[in-house]
């Protein structure tokens, strides 16, 4: 994929929740799959816990780095929410009540509900681009290239829609896998061989051990079908020979 | 948790099929479990592509700002496998076959079975520690803090248990959950006084939605459990008085 300028992006995960193993992240992969199927890759995910410094320090640091960065977790109304202020901070804009976000809220909640615990959840950066909530009300934001996200899982995924139309992707990454009923070590010379004669497509091996079987995944991402498809077959030739047998994974 | 020096490590999740979400990471979350009974708490995960030279300055970065550091993946006989050459880069270490490892690998494989393509799986650091690999007879290592796993969680796993010995914890973590039938913006103002009141918790809110039902998880944290008590006790009491109700989550 050498002859394509690439468009990458990295996902900041904000929570001490994730950090301490009792929550599993989902949002990785959420986000991953659908810049995928918009040409972007994801180059880098971060988890960190839920400290200022550390939050502003990792958005500056990535915002230069990449084209898109997406931050999830710490926009609710508690006291541990901290990425609004924080991303806020980042980028030297006034913190505080969102207009527009504000008027979502009061006509999202009956009248009289709209608390004052809840009015945080308007606050975010003043000027920020709002990321409308399919789901629940409180909207997300973005700052130039730094898309904020809610942590629960349903609420992001009904969320990404809203935003496809804001980036600019590459060329789709296509994949195609292959899954084979051996252990690496049989295939690591034959594959390493093919993926010399085939350096525009990212060759990967993937060791699996599922319902006391070893097999072994081979996926093969590209942005060009047609050199995704030669690779393959050159594959599907070696595995031939050795008389290695292709299974379903699922 | 001001008074104790935590000791603190960071995850480096090494492979291309985690940033592209085509593979779902739970070695994150079995680290920091452990880690956790230990007294050692997570501070930051990174996911990064199989490219040698960030594979090298990730390494570089974290084990000087942590405790400990552990990596997986990447440490297979595939040509996609480059954690073991960069972590010697890393340290500026001789990478060859290391002799205590070529003869676990030469006894457990059957005689004429231990093939150039597996003879890779012997070569690291030529003096690393070996972390040993009751599962599938490929070791890991460890050179100075840095532990470098494999990426198949089911091996991961078991070769957790030949490591805790090496590590010098903290003052174990305790937690613990209260599930309630509510919203976020329903308690925020009185969870933030309570945390006010017990600095040395760390109190966590996390809401979940599930079945069709919204809920908060209320998630304390501490090495005290006194300390933790009195706070879970403080929550009880606002509980009561807005008579919200507790539910079990799973």
């Amino acid at each position: 994929m050498n002859n394509v300028k690439k468009v990458k992006a990295s996902i900041i995960i904000i929570g001490n929740e994730i950090l301490s193993g009792r929550t599993q992240d989902t949002n990785t992969s959420t986000i991953s799959l659908w810049l995928s199927s918009l040409g972007i890759s994801v180059e880098e995910v971060r988890t960190i816990p839920d400290i200022e410094n550390i939050i502003i320090n990792t958005v500056n640091e990535l915002r230069e780095k990449f084209n898109y960065v997406f931050t999830t977790g710490g926009i609710g109304p508690t006291h541990d929410d901290i990425t609004a202020e924080s991303v806020s901070k980042a980028f030297n804009i006034k913190y505080g009540s969102h207009q527009e976000a504000f008027k979502i809220l009061e006509n999202y909640y009956d009248p009289g509900k709209f608390t004052e615990g809840r009015q945080k959840m308007a606050c975010m950066p003043v000027d920020a681009d709002l990321i409308l909530n399919p789901s629940s009300g409180a909207p997300g934001f973005s700052v130039e290239n730094v898309f904020c996200l809610p942590g629960v899982p349903s609420i992001l995924k009904s969320m990404l829609g809203g935003i496809s139309h804001k980036l600019t992707g590459g060329k789709p990454i296509l994949s195609h896998t292959i899954n084979l009923n051996t252990v690496e070590s049989e295939i690591a010379k034959s594959l390493s061989d093919v993926q010399k004669n085939n350096s525009e497509v990212d060759i990967g091996s993937y060791p699996f051990f599922r319902a006391g079987r070893l097999g072994v995944s081979i996926v093969l991402r590209s942005n060009d079908q047609n050199k995704l498809d030669l690779c393959n077959s050159q594959i599907l030739n070696f595995v031939k020979d050795k008389k290695i047998e292709i299974v379903q994974k699922n």
